[in-house]
């Protein structure tokens, strides 16, 4: 019998913004790996493709051809998961077991910049803060169709993450429900705001503010930490620290300090294993179903899968798909290891 | 404006095992894949391999000595996601924010067969049904002692689910808390048994025999199915037919039913794409906890990640990750696919 250590003892932590519980297992980063190595292309990329699909004057899979654009550039994915009809649905379609109901939506591409080699962490402030305007536009535009309630912004970086061509971009998936995730979050964030009149994200900053041992990067408007119930080993989320529900509600401040935290962090994730660093990454804010939402704050995941190095990631498998997430090294330990890194972007160092 | 199709339009199902909704995006999979493939071994394992730390008599990594096991053989896990030890804990380490308890629990390894090459699908009946008996000797072992409430069977297979040894092994993870999975199901079996009487599964089960479409094998005592809400390309689920909440309760009928049912099943994810189909699959079943648990019934999941072929897999990515699983072909027209699979193994064809 021992008391409890939390950087040494197998444990759970409790995520209060899903209501779930993950395992800590903190020794098990030193069992050795003998399993899959990812492969990694190292190979420079050109500034222009003549072959990539998004590359500006080039030809897509439908025959479009995409414009010369200068900045960023925006078009539905030609391979939509859902579709703009309107789908007539008979309610006896309910049933205990089989129940489904037809799901409205639209699905768009955003390419970050003309530039083919050019990833989030290498670009400009300016070049980011055009993206950014580019998210509030679609968030606006999307948001305001009638039947689309939610706006899911992400991006898939990296072969390792699905992503099957290297020329920067990000996705948007409009829909009419809320997606499970977000419902989850949603549920979360209103309880939090309806028993204490602030945002469940408002408190939990300042807490991590007050801790200091998972925060990452910090500036006047927003701080990127490693979330005390991550799952992946260098999760991390960047939150506002005003309450904002939205990412058009930004104020031109926020929105450059978020351009600025965005290009830091990616920058630190670069460098923690010199290589382009694979992530999912994406954006929960404010349903658009045209209510209020004054529970939700505006927050960006990153879901990165390395674990020891650039081609050995972590498995979310057997245990943790049939029993829950589990993680071998504390958040604590990885939110050390990156506040750490440098901020200046390794490529530019060796040029 | 059209009638919904449920073959032909998105759709979102839901899964009452767990609450939750997936998407359904029927038309996707014609999209053309130019992203990551995974590389696969090709080369013939030998019956011997003097240099795997699981094939009798060698030595593992804690320097100990493998028996010359000559059916099935487990052992502690030598890097275990938990620890035995009993840890004190203090109750105010509780906040609302920073929740974490210390859980103590056991790790195994269960070698399914002392041939290196061996997997379960080329195992003859009688080799499946030993491991069936060791899986059951270990959850009444595990289950025995004082602070284990949940005894975790499972099974990555592959270099692609994590998996650093091609010698056939599965896990025991056993714990005293019940997993998030685990505890999302439990309370859904929970709430249709007191309200039905009989099991969710019971009656999941006939529903599906009736409608026929998403069967894939059935014999006396189990039937093996694609659920109406799988998320995996592939994915199905293994359940009994009669209401038995934990593999020590089965019939000696059963377990000979089941051992046939298993081979059947991974006989035929082998010749899908003629290779050594990888997967996490593991059982959920009654917890530990010394309580009845009428309302749990016995199944097995198979989460395999093969989209395409041998070399491409389905991505769990950013929309997945931030929204919600989403899916490329229907799991009527998987399990249509999977029915029309030969049980013979394409290995035994070609010698
Ligand atoms: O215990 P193993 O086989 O070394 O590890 C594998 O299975 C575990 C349980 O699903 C996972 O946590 C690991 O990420 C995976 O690599
Ligand atoms: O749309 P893409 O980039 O072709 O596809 C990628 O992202 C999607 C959204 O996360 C996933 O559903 C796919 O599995 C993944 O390969």
């Amino acid at each position: 019998m021992k008391n409890f250590d939390i950087n040494e003892d197998p444990h759970r932590r409790f995520n209060p913004l899903i209501n779930e519980w993950v395992l800590v297992s903190p020794h098990r980063a030193k069992r050795p790996w003998q399993g899959q190595n990812e492969t990694i292309s190292t190979e420079e990329l050109p500034k222009y493709d003549p072959t990539c699909y998004l590359c500006p004057g080039n030809v897509r899979a439908n025959g479009m051809n995409n414009p010369q654009y200068e900045s960023s550039f925006v078009f539905e994915n030609d391979f939509a998961a859902m579709k703009q009809e309107e789908i007539i649905f008979e309610d006896d379609i309910k049933h205990t077991f089989f129940k489904a109901k037809p799901e409205q939506g639209i699905s768009r591409v955003v390419c970050f910049s003309p530039r083919h080699d050019l990833t989030l962490p290498e670009m400009e402030i300016a070049d980011i803060e055009n993206i950014i305007k580019t998210w509030q536009r679609e968030y606006t535009d999307l948001g305001n169709i009638k039947y689309i309630n939610h706006v899911q912004i992400f991006e898939n970086k990296g072969s390792v993450m699905g992503c099957s061509n290297p020329h920067p971009h990000g996705q948007i998936w409009a829909q009419s429900s809320l997606p499970t995730q977000v419902e989850k979050t949603q549920n979360s964030l209103k309880s939090y705001y309806d028993k204490n009149k602030k945002t469940l994200l408002e408190d939990y900053v300042q807490a991590e503010l007050n801790a200091g041992e998972r925060i990452v990067i910090e500036n006047d408007h927003f701080v990127a930490l490693v979330p005390f119930w991550a799952i992946w080993p260098y999760e991390t989320m960047i939150v506002s620290k005003r309450a904002v529900n939205k990412i058009t509600n930004f104020t031109a401040e926020e929105s450059s300090a978020f351009a600025k935290i965005l290009k830091q962090l990616t920058t630190k994730y670069d460098n923690l294993f010199n290589t382009s660093f694979p992530y999912s990454s994406g954006i929960h804010q404010s349903p658009t179903d045209g209510l209020d939402h004054p529970e939700w704050h505006f927050h960006m995941h990153f879901y990165p899968p390395l674990l020891r190095s650039a081609t050995v990631k972590k498995f979310m498998v057997g245990y943790e798909m049939l029993g829950e997430s589990q993680r071998d090294i504390t958040p604590e330990k990885s939110a050390e290891i990156l506040r750490q890194l440098s901020d200046v972007h390794y490529k530019s160092l060796v040029k």
